[in-house]
This record gives structure tokens, sequence and C-alpha cells, in this order.
């Protein structure tokens, strides 16, 4: 990336954190055996793999044993997905991942209201004497919005206790892909109430191409990859002892300064958010306003070309996204953009800005400035 | 590792090559685009790692759309057999990956000979009408027997061509797990012959997690994991851009080493070998004398304990392994030693030697001598 850029996608990626590929550097050359060797060498890289996920575990609330290092996000969910057979409710606004997952099976898709949020209720009436899964998103990668987990949570609790007194044996678990909220919220498991998380070290500044995918101990896995027996027989395949250490080390530090760190992309996102909007009063700020992860910032200025501007920004330094820039087929209009009910002419105006590390007051400042200027020139355009 | 150990146990895991680490470096920290991104230097590193798959495809004589990148060998071995519902035909001494997923579908079991040697008839008269798939690794993890693939190519050629003439529409495929041959071997798929070949980079001294399988056109093949269709739909999830550039590396420096090592790597081996039959006449070296991958020694001494004997060895500084150490679970006897018919006695009393990189005329001899010294202790030992 060119020195000057100033890079606002952190929801499509980001850069991994020195203090992690430190951490990561003596399992490439060094420490590097196959940690299921049994020489003491390769016991002690077996051993500083399983604490970094008792790390990784603690983190999260949960027990070392429940956790399956994947790698990454995508397939924690299809491992999800792979393990039931009953019907499955999953919002019309979730990953594509969620969705293509969700189509193969018997599913309910709930929708999202305007705002992105997934009401309780709208789970509730969803759920059928055969529902085995409800998967919902802690927060929205496109739009931000966060879900009130806890709340689908315990209508899932209650439809769990009904089904007890009923005598039914049919299990309902609520998994949660906390991939893009993990460095900004509260993960703790237990909190949340949920039964399976899914996180992804990519999305916090850890190495890529490597997830996990927590599962209460009462959840019943079935692997996607089978073979020599690692993680308890429900993946497969040498043990990914560097990405796993480097990911341990990645959310300690995201938690450790979460809090700072929240207020701090809050500040600048409000900032920037109030200053479009003071200058573009037609401009639209998509994703609930109140439960948003602090560094979204997902607008919309009305008749202009948002891939336009997007490539017009690049061409300033500035580098947003136009969408989700998790799928391989950019084609695709947003399927969130729809479900919230944006109009076509609003959608295509859209641009997200996902703050993060790399935002400074400085760089916020300019890259606002620099929207503003270029957002009047295309409006110019448009009126000439 | 301590730096006086003596490492033969390239056959586990190789260290990362210093060249294939700068080469991913980086993508790291500067080039850490999601290759999904809109702007420039997203679709620059989407390029970057589109012409690492062409390399990779280049050097085993294959088209770069005909690459699927995986997690490693166990995910590429799923994949292959997930888009087969026919029957399949597999040898006995395949690796557990092959063999846990042949145990799920309508399979043969052809068993090798006391060489760990598959023969091209056993294949021949193992197909049904039905038959899908026969896998075959290139050269056995254990005992590192190289297989007859060309011939079994030939076999397959013709039932193909029996099916065709005969309007029988059911397809079979060749499928080579070529993980652990890769760095010593011809790996031209034309040349193999076969319709689909699966690679793992950290065999090679590449990256960890990061494996291919190369399919041919005519291969359909379903995925194992869905979600924003990267990989032509065949294996969902954000690209691994950095452990591709790694793995196109670390292959390239393979293959342009590949004769001169495999020469270095055979003199080295068979010196140990012969002085070890010399000193131990009765030692049992398994595996096939002349189509054997040239650093593999897997030698047992009839009566001694090989559990106790690595663990002896690994006091004196010199790493090696029991058996395979791609199994999680260590207990169950070696299925290969089983299938090539060795008795308890002597299955009991072998490790496993593989020699690669880290190997030197200096080492190699140092080790020698020690395994002489400690095998005699043992002898020794178990006559008091």
């Amino acid at each position: 990336m060119d020195e000057n850029s100033i890079y606002l996608d952190h929801g499509a990626a980001t850069p991994l954190d020195e203090r992690v590929l430190e951490a990561m550097k003596p399992y490439f050359s060094q420490k590097f055996f196959n940690p299921s060797s049994p020489y003491l060498p390769a016991v002690l890289v077996r051993r500083e793999y399983e604490e970094a996920k008792s790390v990784l575990a603690n983190l999260i609330g949960a027990k070392s044993g429940e956790i399956i290092i994947t790698a990454g996000a995508t397939e924690s969910i299809n491992l999800v997905f792979n393990s039931i057979s009953g019907h499955v409710i999953v919002p019309n606004i979730e990953h594509q991942a969620i969705l293509a997952n969700a189509f193969c099976k018997d599913s309910t898709i709930v929708k999202s209201n305007t705002k992105g949020l997934i009401s309780p209720e709208s789970i509730k009436s969803a759920i059928k004497p055969n529902t085995q899964l409800v998967s919902v998103a802690l927060a929205n990668n496109e739009i931000g919005t966060i879900q009130p987990i806890r709340e689908i949570a315990e209508v899932i609790k209650s439809e769990r206790q009904n089904r007890l007194m009923r005598g039914e044996k049919m299990p309902i678990y609520l998994h949660t892909d906390a991939s893009q909220a993990s460095g900004l919220l509260d993960i703790n498991v237990a909190r949340l109430g949920v039964d399976m998380m899914t996180l992804n070290a990519g999305k916090i500044y850890g190495p890529k191409q490597v997830g996990l995918l927590w599962s209460a101990s009462h959840v019943k896995l079935q692997p996607l990859v089978i073979g020599g027996g690692q993680e308890r027989g429900l993946r497969s395949g040498t043990e990914n002892v560097a990405g796993t250490i480097g990911f341990a080390k990645a959310l300690e530090i995201v938690i450790q300064h979460r809090n700072f760190e929240t207020k701090r992309l809050k500040d600048l996102r409000d900032m920037m958010q109030n200053e479009l909007i003071n200058n573009f009063p037609d401009a639209v700020v998509s994703g609930h306003q109140k439960h948003r992860l602090a560094n979204y910032l997902h607008v919309a200025f009305p008749r202009i070309d948002g891939e336009r501007l997007v490539f017009i920004l690049e061409n300033r330094g500035v580098l947003v996204a136009t969408g989700s820039a998790c799928s391989a087929n950019k084609a695709n209009r947003s399927h969130v953009l729809d479900a919230i009910g944006l109009s076509d002419e609003i959608a295509n105006g859209s641009i997200r800005i996902t703050l993060g590390r790399l935002s400074t007051q400085d760089n916020i400042r300019t890259a606002t400035e620099i929207i503003i200027e270029e957002v009047r020139n295309e409006y110019k355009r448009l009126n000439t």
C-alpha cells in the first residue's frame, strides 16, 4: 500500500499485527515440527499449540476442549451447517457463507427491519418443531448493525425448555458468526448465551486463513474433513500451529484494547458521519444508528454511482469498499441493501467505510475532506 | 530445535524456506488486502495471487484454472471424495485421510505386496461398472514405496475407452496424493496420466496449512465449503494470498533442485542403510528397494522397542519417527506395516528416517554412528 493511502476497508481485511508475526515466527523454521511427532521438541510444539487454544478459549469464556481451529470463518460456518439435519433459521442479511448453507437445508429466512435489525420475535415465530439451528451474525458485515443476540438466546433457551418439558429430543442451537464483531464487542459466549460461535483471525490483525468454531459440549458436530482425526476428529489435517499461536496473540491484543479502541473509532466515525451529513443532507446512513459497530459507516449519496466514487477516491488515495468484499462475484447487487429496502438509486450510490487501527484523527479528517470534495464534484457533474 | 539436533523426520514436517518466507512477507502487513476488494492495490493482490496459481499450474504441467488452493492435503483429499458418488478403489497402505474417506463410500481396498507396491493388475481386477475413483498415493508416506502410477493410469484409460465404446456414461478418475513425493519425483500431471492430484506445501519447505487440488477440466467437483464462491465456487472463503505465493515459490525451488537433491539424498540414505545393515544383518528395511523415495529409510531392528529407541535417539539429539506422524492417534499400530505383512516383532522395532534439506554428509554420518551405538546398547540390554 502506498504510504500516503488512507485505508478505510478494515471490514474486508486487516494488516497483520507485527507482534502477532513475531509470535508466529519461531514456528516457521525453528519449531516447525509436526505436533504429532513423538520427540520432545514436537511434544513441546503440541503443548504450545494447545496453550494457544486455551488462551483463545479463555478469551471467549469457554473451555479449551471446545475450540476447533479452522481455515477461516467460511469453513467454521460450513462445519456448523454440516452438523445439522433439521430445519434452520437465518436472517436475510447474513453473509453468503450462511445463506448458501441455509439454502441447502430446510430453512426459514427471517426478514431484517430497515435498520438491519433482527427481532427476537421474528426468530421465535419462525421456530418449528424440527428447528435445529438458528444462526445470526453478531454484527452485520455490510452495514454493521449489532444484533440482540442475548435476547435471541433467551428465545432459544425457552424453546429448549419447552421441548424438554414436552419430552421432545430435537436439539436447538444458536450459532453466531462474530467474525466482524470480535474486535469491538463482548464475545464472551456465556454472556452472549450462544451454543456455537465463529471467529476469524484475519479480521482482527491476525493471520489470514485461520478461524475457529467454538461449540458448547452439548453440541454434536459432524466433521467436514476426515482423516488423521486431529481436533477431536472434527477437523483432520496437521494442526495449524503458527496460525493458532498468531490468532491467540491477535485476539488477546484486540480484547485488551477493545474499550479504548471502540471509543476512539466511534469518535472518528461519528466525526466523519456528521461532516458528511452536514455537507450532504440527503445522504443516507444505513444500519442501526445506536446498535452499530463503532468502526462502520455505510453511507449512500443518492443518484451518485458508488462504484465510480470508489475509483475516484482511490485516485485520491482513499480506499473504501462498494459493498461486501467477501463475495467473489461482485456483479451481484448486495442482498443486504435489498433486505433493508434501499431503493436502487440509494443502494447504487453507497460506499462502505470501515475504520480500524490504520485510522488516525489526521487521516480521517483528510479522508473526510476528500470524500466531500469528490462527492461534490460528482453532484456538479450530474447537474450540468 | 537445538542447533546440534539432527532432524531426520522430513516426512512429517519441513522447515519453512527463508526465500519462501521472504516471498510471503509483503502480504502480511503491506499488501494485506482482500483480493475481492475493488481498488487497485487489492486488484493487484488478486493478480499476484492468480499469477502464483499459474506458476503452480505450470510447474505440474497444468492450466491455472484447474488448480484449487486448499488448507492442505487432507482437505484436498476430502474434496476429491466429496465429489464421488460411485464405487472407489484405494490401496490398503494409503494415508488415513484417503482410507477414512474410502470407508464412507462403496469401496474396494486393494492389497499391496510386501514391498508396499500396488500392482496395476490388482487395480484392474477391482474395477466394477460403477467405479468412479481410483486413488493411489504417488509414494507411500510411511515406507516411501513409489507406485507405478503411469501403468495404473493406463488401466484407467483403457477402462474409460471400454466404457465409451459400450456407451456407458459413468466416469472413472485417477487421483494421486503426491504430497510426500513432490519434492523428489516428477509430478507432471500429463506424464503421470492422472485426473486429479493433491499437493501439500508443508512437505516441501513451504507454508503449512496450504495445499492444492489439481483436477482436469473433465472432472466434476462438488465443493466441501460453500459461501462467497471463491475458487470457481469449489472452495469458498477469502483466498490464501500469502500462502499461495509461498507455495509457488517453494514448489519452484524444490523442482529446480530436484535432480541434484534426489541424488544427494539417495547417496546419504544408502550410506546410512548400508552401515546399519552391515552392523545389524537382521535389520529389516521396508519398502521397495528400487522404487522408493530417495530420502526414506524405514528400518526395523527385530525385538527392539522402536518407541523406546526413538526416545533414546532423541536424548542423543537424533530426531526420528516411530511410524507415520500424520495420525493424531498414535496408539494405533501402523496399518501400513500390517498391510506389508511385518510381524509384530519386526514392526515394533521399526523407526522411520526421512532425510531432507537439513541432512548433510556430516550429520548423517554422526546420526548413523549414534543409531548403531544405541541399537547395539539395546541389544546388549535385551541379551543380559
